[in-house]
């Protein structure tokens, strides 16, 4: 509860009509798209510029209150769900996109707005933003940021931390700092810009970003191959790699994800077969045209027992849509959809998705893997139902099963989703005590009070998966 | 001094022939390739592990004794000079290449690895490492790292930063943590990778590395652009990028550097012009045909007097080379030689490399400017006397307007070589007060008794320069 003091403070910063503690308004921000997550903030608040954020923030810190910064609530580790109350804090007024600088190849924006109007606002210029979000018609840049948002086309360009160049933050104290420039070289002390990409919210508010562009590759070209053998599908991804090829976007899809998504946007893939690889080159017309003859050539060497070119963009855009569309389509199956994003050198995804089919069926669940082969980074999906206590624990002792063996392969819990309340008990996995220490000490030096999103990425305690709500 | 009881246990731990404390051993290490600085250590240690390491840091942190990591010494901030004494740390030891990963596109070194040897054995496997600093021919791997080095293919290809994947760090409590890995996507808590990329030794000692390799590219060409006129040269390089070309080299010389070049090289560069640019292109071979074409046109539009391409590998090894010797040609012609790296963004440097020479003239000075006009990364280079005081009193205040000028446009006070002792009392510029309290709030907090590297990045005081020896 915000005392009524405090509220009026808030309220006098913003404005009463940017500022919600009535129940409905509290409700929808008391979850995000995480499933088996919901807790109650004690107002939401809508800033409109940095100094008033700079103000809520002394405020919070000086009364002890949580503030949660949340974009679109697209992120999938509850990152922005508000577990210990305080304020959510939306950007809906700090939306716009301040400058396309097309000497520079940059754009600034502010964190509230959509990552597909940016991308499509540099696309106009002829620029392109290479990450690409599953959730990006409707994720925000500021959530992406705070998230270090994967994507597609991870495998060629990287994520969303290859194109953060400049942030400007509010830290925990309130005070307004400024990171990197439009530079493409800056050592001038310690790379900030970094460490604020993915700390979801944890370490301070981003309320600008200058974001790195590049030109818009000149056309692409889209393939699918289709295996009877899972492991002739890894091959073919390492043996794409080994010979000098980085496709764009190398996807995998096993066949019960084939088959949901079949039943889903009918577009016409084969349902028969173990495994589908879905993989695009874009650049010069005369290297893609080379790349994917290649690529076709490796796909059928390594037996795949089709492999077809999409024919038209229309074509291509059906089968990435097809993808993208893998967790919807999934979704519509049982009640409740748990999709993880354990990660592995590239090298070993065979051996990871083995593994995942072999943890489904010892404790008999229905665990459908996709994702991004070329950058190791699956997605195996459990299709439940959380009022199914019995079978939601089983989930949880399967989960942690995959992330154990996403770790000995040499892998990582979390690709591309972040850790949120969702992770943060299988974070020192991954990081063991002394990274856990090291990473908490620096939360601790820069939000001495833990005001900023608090619960996240560091476990309370050991306790897995099921969260009492509030 | 370290008492007698201390370097006991020191010695038992890395051996008395790994440990010196003889004044010409200490002597050997009391500075780096900066110039005015020097310093004594009081002992030289050459650890062969990181367990080693460990003990010796756990040491160090109990009895307050400063620790300096030094790979080759080749950095240009003093940042691996022992102002405040204590152990200088050799990777003499640690000097593997540990794995060429072929199917993940990494390979896996020691910090005292020379950076040319690594990229000589990667390159023997088709693959490429781009980050070429000027002294990559003995400058190591950690030292790279550690100072976030660039370099000439920084436009397109990025820095070090971007191609470390993993690290193993010794904590100042002497743990050893790993963080990242052989992997493309890694979001499992602060990206540590980055933040130990660039912190010059000052929060840890990197002990292993991984870093990300792409594939060879297939060709490469070289050009050089003759300019009258020096805003000719800048609007050349504005206009390649505008054209949406990146090329990976677009390195700017004055015409003083040229002239000490070609009377040190003498390679035949004209040096009657008043700008060059020299330009590469690597890839497949029929885009490096086209961008070539499209660059020289571009050149000849703007008013380039002559753009020649180079006829063969060895011409263009010659020019490359040419360009990489421009420090040591500028510091054969005056006693002192102090090179900056003030940075803009790429469509300011016009405006920079003016505000240099207007500079120079104010306080009578001789400054040639060249460097990575591609990335904005300038190199003004003060060619002067220590001996006289008066000189180097006008030097100081030149380059604190030279970097008042780069922030000015928007730029930072290094590119690329560091904040070490050398920058510190500038860095305030750059970040402002709340950033360095940013920074120092993180280091305290991994390194509470500044035993890592201590009197490098932060400022004891705001005197510039002009550093007292002990």
């Amino acid at each position: 509860m915000i005392d009524s003091k405090v509220k009026q403070a808030l309220q006098s910063i913003v404005g009463p009509e940017n500022y919600d503690d009535s129940k409905a308004g509290r409700l929808v921000y008391s979850y995000d798209a995480t499933p088996q997550f919901q807790s109650m903030p004690d107002a939401v608040i809508a800033p409109r510029n940095r100094e008033e954020i700079s103000q809520i923030i002394k405020i919070c810190n000086e009364y002890n209150i949580p503030i949660v910064p949340r974009g679109s609530g697209t992120n999938l580790c509850a990152g922005t769900c508000p577990t210990e109350g305080g304020l959510v804090l939306l950007f809906k007024h700090m939306n716009k996109i301040l400058e396309v600088d097309e000497e520079n190849l940059t754009v600034t924006v502010q964190p509230g707005v959509i990552t597909l109007d940016m991308t499509k606002a540099v696309e106009a210029k002829g620029l392109f933003y290479p990450p690409d979000p599953s959730s990006m018609k409707i994720s925000t840049i500021g959530g992406n940021i705070n998230e270090n948002s994967g994507g597609l086309r991870g495998l060629k360009y990287g994520v969303t931390r290859d194109y953060v160049m400049a942030l400007e933050v509010v830290l925990a104290n309130g005070e307004i700092i400024k990171t990197g420039g439009k530079l493409a070289k800056d050592v001038a002390g310690y790379d900030l810009t970094r460490l604020f990409v993915g700390s979801e919210g944890t370490l301070g508010i981003i309320t600008e970003a200058t974001l790195k562009l590049i030109p818009m590759p000149e056309t692409k070209k889209t393939i699918l191959a289709l295996y009877q053998d899972l492991e002739a599908a890894a091959r073919s991804v390492s043996s794409i790699i080994a010979n000098k090829i980085i496709p764009t976007t190398l996807e995998f899809l096993d066949q019960p994800t084939i088959e949901a998504v079949e039943a889903f946007a009918q577009i016409g893939l084969p349902t028969d077969v173990k495994a589908i690889l879905l993989i695009e080159q874009d650049g010069p017309e005369e290297i893609v045209k080379k790349d994917i003859d290649q690529i076709i050539e490796i796909c059928k060497s390594e037996h795949a027992v089709s492999v077809q070119a999409a024919q038209s963009e229309e074509e291509a855009e059906a089968l990435r849509t097809a993808r993208r569309a893998a967790l919807s389509a999934l979704a519509r199956l049982k009640p409740t959809t748990i999709l993880e994003d354990a990660t592995v050198p590239r090298s070993e995804i065979a051996k990871m998705v083995k593994a995942i089919e072999e943890i489904a069926k010892k404790y008999n669940l229905r665990i459908c893997t996709f994702g991004h082969a070329g950058d190791g980074n699956l997605h195996p999906t459990c299709l439940t139902d959380v009022r199914d206590h019995d079978e939601i624990e089983r989930v949880e002792k399967a989960f942690e099963e995959i992330f154990e063996k996403a770790i000995e392969l040499g892998g990582t819990i979390t690709g591309e989703h972040g850790v949120g309340v969702m992770k943060a008990p299988y974070l020192e996995m991954k990081l063991g005590p002394a990274g856990i220490a090291a990473m908490q000490a620096i939360k601790t030096s820069l939000d001495p009070n833990n005001i900023m999103n608090p619960g996240k990425v560091f476990a309370k305690d050991s306790r897995k998966r099921v969260v009492v709500s509030k």
